[in-house]
């Protein structure tokens, strides 16, 4: 058995989430196993590096499956992008060490956030960016996110609801850049809990709009009580950009 | 009667161009008149810089109308808005000397059109950009570039049928930039025939894969024979991105 890794990018406006369902057509892994099962004439699972929710995009999703087929990478590769609708798209393919695992390998997960800031929103952005017409005092914003860096338990900026394993990850770094009105929120982490992002950047737009603090932040950390924190910012503006292995 | 200057982005994929049409309610020209008229409880009339086919897109179309209405330009602005389907944006908008005329007083025009070269399209990209699979021979494109530059009869790349009027422009500049698999040439001249920017562009992609020459593309400014230049490249690539008074 030969095992191929695939990193993967989609537009998850249609689509319920990257988990397949077993009553809806509208999964990414759902699309990608009925092309690579149909491809290799029996039910082939694949393995994410994780879950996106509905409505989250990804610009580097990877995803591995193991199989046996008489076609070469490139061949595999072609077959799975002409099958695929064209809102997802293997933009690579390898064949990897049997021993690799999408989930259980990741090193660092990347995420970006899309803000678009301004009167009103652009026609070409509004399903990739969340829009907020005030300017953000980025200043308040930069001290939040210095906090939110390091290994934490991010319990209070999660929709964790029983804890079971362990809520500390290590959030390696939080940085912005501004281009024009597009503001891009870059988290980089050694793993993220469920819509820890959504989370973090909705209270990071609080302490922005003055709303919030930067010590409430930090005092969330300690109390760990999600009701303190910001909205969760809806799932348009998220991207997976990239996982490490 | 105040005279009032607007700037416009819009998504052209689900519309069949600027222009209004007696029968079809999808044209730019028509949703925005609609909304203004309703505004003004009369019929408005607006003035675009010039039109735009169907499936190209917009960042910076300016048009204009006369009304008299009590109310501020900022309570138009936010009333046009509001009433405009979210895929047409008037991002600014200001009163201007009542002898101003969109399209009369044009001085400089831009477009800019994006190719996405590489294996796969982007899912992101398919509806802003003509996928290109293999690279193009930029040096080649570069000198047809050169040679399009400045002021030439271009008859050869348009689709003018019947020549009632001059078919000479300046184009200023024709230069692009690459942004990983991203490359966007941008356009600016003192106007364009119809399907200039589509054919010139048709022209170089084929220059750039060595099924034209520069040379070509020297000859047909001189013998102005539409067949003799590229294909008209597709629509949804082309963006109306600024004009300048």
């Amino acid at each position: 058995m030969k095992n191929y890794k695939m990193t993967i990018q989609y537009d998850g406006g249609r689509y319920l989430g990257w988990q397949r369902l077993p009553k809806s057509d509208r999964t990414i892994q759902g699309k990608l196993e009925n092309v690579i099962s149909e491809m290799c004439e029996r039910e082939i699972k694949i393995i994410g590096s994780g879950r996106t929710d509905a409505g989250v995009h990804a610009l580097g999703q990877v995803a591995n499956f193991k199989a046996d087929i008489d076609m070469s990478t490139s061949e595999i590769h072609d077959y799975i992008n002409h099958y695929l609708p064209n809102d997802i798209v293997v933009t690579d393919m390898e064949e990897v060490d049997e021993r690799f695992h999408s989930r259980y390998n990741v090193k660092i997960k990347e995420y970006t956030y899309h803000i678009y800031t301004g009167d009103f929103q652009s026609p070409f952005y509004r399903k990739y960016s969340w829009h907020i017409k005030e300017p953000l005092d980025m200043g308040s914003v930069s001290l939040a996110m210095e906090s939110l860096q390091g290994t934490h338990d991010f319990l209070g900026f999660s929709s964790v609801k029983k804890v079971k394993k362990s809520t500390v990850r290590t959030l390696h770094s939080i940085s912005y850049t501004q281009d024009g009105p597009l503001l891009s929120f870059v988290f980089k982490g050694d793993g993220f809990l469920h819509n820890m992002v959504r989370i973090i950047m909705g209270t990071l737009v609080e302490v922005g709009q003055h709303k919030m603090t930067p010590e409430d932040v930090q005092r969330i950390l300690n109390t760990k009580v999600r009701a303190e924190a910001g909205i969760t910012c809806p799932p348009h503006g998220l991207f997976l950009s990239a996982v490490q292995y």
